[in-house]
């Protein structure tokens, strides 16, 4: 099938696509309107966020299963405490409660992104904001790589992670969004149902290493990625045999061999977290076709130095 | 006489003000529309910019008086070669072929900025265009600290010099943002011509000792900024002697002893550009009113740290 989405990833001479990861969340907060339309003004056309749902069935952009400490406060300003509120135990309206505009400097995800904004004031956004600022004609280029998050509650019941993909899969169709949408997830048996309820979206199968830590204060994909056991150099193949298009490797796992691999099998190699400049410099060498940053103005400066640029236009 | 102004730019307990350095150079091209109102939408209410005028006596805001190779690039998208263009040569219908939509990684000011974002096609704006911007209600609370660069080949031409101070002063007033403008200067002649220009605006006196070089890349000021031979303690006391109500001193010439002379001499004291996180933390440490930045996110973060705020309300 000739997915429209892979020309907007696949790197090209003279080309590596940028991707802004979760918006520009090393410049603004995280999976927030303003983090994305901060990405788009800096000519960046990929944006990358992550899904769920609330408990009454809205989809909504966040990263962690449950609201966290460290970036959450509360109606009163404070930041969260006692237990931490499940997503998809609040309804939408309740979500709206909950300030996501800015980091607890003390906390150790807080300390990972020093120079991030503090804003009061704003929400978790719904998927449906997004794509309807998507939809403006100055926004055409926009490609999505959106995450849905697999509930590590829900493991043992299939038909509710089904759910959340067709919740998914009929707001992006209901905005036209198909051709420039792709589905992306640590949890592969979950592509498979993207695979089969929306194949006109390719799937892009998210890998991490055990050997690699989790980095700080993310919530853990791990107990979904089924790559237990696999060397760099498998991780392509398995991809490919579960006919996904997109390999999104930690970057730390990339070599150089599993990307000859990946590129011999056709899929676009998209690599995630790279933020510190010798990683950057690290990803540019060995040539992948995207790369997923929280700092895209660093990524864009220092593609422009190797006479890259990360549109084709 | 009690300027409006004053209260805006002043610290509190537990208030350490902030200023956005040319918008936010750090994340963002300077002196750029698209540079302020991100640095607005971060909760940031104080802007300091530049301004000179065009050939045709446009105010425009832009930092030095020649366009810079580093910097701009012209209409074919290619960095400045040859000589350097003077904005005060050009008519403003000839500036706005340039593009200073980003900086060029491979110069020495470049460098100094390594994760300002890349845009192509953003043009020098008007002071008109920023003043009409904040005569939104949304932004009653933004004030401005308006630097007037002072022409070093107009050093022996008081009339052309005073010129540009009632040009910038008219389309201040013409905005009605007389009251949220403090007008602020290396020159300190030129700020003895705003003070009987207008009055109603506080001047504001920047100060850089010699023995402090200036920062890689910029037009240098010193030739205007009559403090040779005198010690940071003696700089209060030459501001206010001069009718100073503002002292903005070099980050790195401030003292305890100069601070508290400043305090007892009834000035307001906005150090600039202060940018390291080590630096940050010295500034709140000594208490000044105001830091100017080029990272208003990082200053955020590290006033949040000591339960500071950088807004009253």
């Amino acid at each position: 099938m000739a997915f429209p989405q892979i020309p907007a990833f696949a790197g090209t001479p003279g080309v590596i696509r940028l991707v802004g990861h979760r918006g520009a969340r090393g410049v603004l907060p995280e999976n927030t309107m303003e983090g994305f339309e901060f990405t788009l003004k800096t000519g960046v056309e990929l944006l990358e966020l992550d899904v769920t749902a609330t408990r009454d069935g809205v989809v909504v952009i966040t990263h962690n299963h449950h609201l966290t400490r460290s970036m959450v406060r509360d109606a009163d300003g404070h930041w969260l405490q006692g237990a931490e509120p499940k997503v998809s135990a609040l309804s939408y309206a309740e979500l709206q409660r909950y300030d996501v505009g800015g980091l607890d400097g003390a906390s150790a995800y807080g300390r990972r992104f020093p120079d991030q904004a503090f804003l009061t004031g704003l929400r978790i956004p719904r998927l449906a904001d997004l794509l309807a600022l998507l939809q403006q004609p100055q926004h055409q280029n926009v490609h999505l790589l959106l995450e849905i998050k697999s509930d590590p509650d829900l493991l043992e019941a299939p038909p509710a992670r089904q759910a959340l993909v067709e919740a998914v899969v009929s707001e992006v169709r209901q905005a036209g969004m198909q051709p420039r949408t792709v589905l992306h997830s640590f949890d592969w048996d979950l592509l498979a149902d993207c695979q089969r309820i929306a194949p006109e979206m390719p799937a892009s199968f998210l890998t991490q290493l055990p050997e690699n830590a989790d980095e700080v204060g993310e919530d853990s994909s791990k107990a979904v990625n089924p790559v237990a056991g696999c060397t760099a150099l498998d991780l392509p193949d398995r991809v490919a045999a579960a006919k996904g298009r997109f390999w999104c490797p930690y970057y730390l796992d990339i070599t150089p061999d599993s990307l000859a691999r990946a590129r011999a099998l056709g899929l676009i190699t998209v690599v995630w977290t790279v933020n510190e400049p010798e990683d950057i410099e690290r990803m540019i060498a060995l040539g992948v076709d995207a790369i997923c940053t929280d700092y895209p103005g660093r990524v864009q400066r220092q593609l422009l130095m190797h006479g890259l640029h990360w549109r084709t236009t």
